[in-house]
């Protein structure tokens, strides 16, 4: 089984962290997940609901797969020189690195994104694209995919690119059971955003 | 602001209760998120994430609305007779009673829906109606809404339910914010159910 490590840091939106792993958790044989933070918890969301912690950023783990969440915290964290360092470091050795929201904007500034092709949240576009010029920012995608990186558009989005993970890993068969599970609508084409052109951006 | 009471049980479904919170809360100023459960905590959802408690059921504190989740977890709680007992009296001065999949075995088990137009789960649909007679089961709705009572089908159609009762509170306008503010494509027919025809319950 694959680990899968979640970042957490206080203002981390709900739905960005529990989609995802509404969609990788059992009854699916994906993933063990685990929630990493810089302290020891509980870490609350947005929403002050709060998550506990199972491993600090500090302990030095490695995870086979990385889901970074957006949220109001991540105007914050993108100043935070030890978040950015973690991320480079389990990044450099996960397999799959998947972002949520304004999450890409933490991968962007880690300088993990630079050349490669990314989205984020259409109502923060330019305030996350305006954290890094050398990424291939995507103003119309639910999500996009460039290598191990996948980063999907705002909230709701991180469920349509983990299925799409999900398919990547396991099949497609697998990916269209989950989402049957969860009776989810998937939209599973990554070209399907009404939300760029709603928010102006197309 | 309306208080939202928010029943967390071991083994309840992630996107249950998140899908949910993330339609009510900030930045909309609905509600305040109080979590509960019969012990302080944290409770681990089936994906192993543990959310804290902020409230017991044992301390009496009324809620103006109530949120019930499902997951595998209600096997178990639909003979607990303490936790019934809550569900009774935390509804009776409720304005709004909200469940999502298999959260309804849990009020229909408390007597609540008797009479009533309920839905839940599609997969685990005969289970659920198993479990109490006198309820007006529907097979085919995404959700169901008679009086106070709002019981949404499977996991992700709490998100539907959730803005639809947004929708009642708050107005259409405001519900239609917050599906964009999410990026999501609210399904607002409470009668589009594909996944009843799926498991075969029509």
């Amino acid at each position: 089984m694959k680990t899968l490590g979640t970042l957490l840091f206080p203002g981390f939106e709900l739905l960005d962290v529990a989609g995802p792993l509404e969609m990788f958790g059992p009854p699916n044989d994906l993933v063990e997940i685990r929630m990493v933070a810089e302290t020891a918890g509980p870490i609350a969301s947005t929403q002050g609901v709060r998550f506990a912690v199972d491993d600090l950023t500090t302990d030095d783990h490695a995870y086979d797969m990385i889901l970074v969440p957006g949220g109001m915290g991540t105007r914050r964290e993108v100043d935070n020189a030890a978040l950015l360092d973690w991320l480079r470091r389990v990044s450099a050795t996960a397999e799959l690195v998947m972002s949520v929201c304004t999450g890409s904007a933490l991968l962007a500034r880690a300088g993990l994104l630079d050349g490669k092709r990314a989205t984020t949240n259409k109502r923060a576009f330019s305030w996350v694209t305006s954290q890094a010029d050398k990424v291939l920012w995507q103003p119309k995608a639910r999500w996009a995919e460039d290598g191990k990186f996948l980063t999907s558009s705002g909230i709701s989005a991180g469920m349509d690119m983990s299925l799409a993970a999900i398919a990547r890993l396991a099949g497609r068969e697998e990916a269209d059971v989950t989402a049957l599970r969860a009776e989810y609508d998937w939209h599973d084409d990554p070209d399907w955003d009404p939300f760029a052109e709603h928010y102006g951006l197309v």
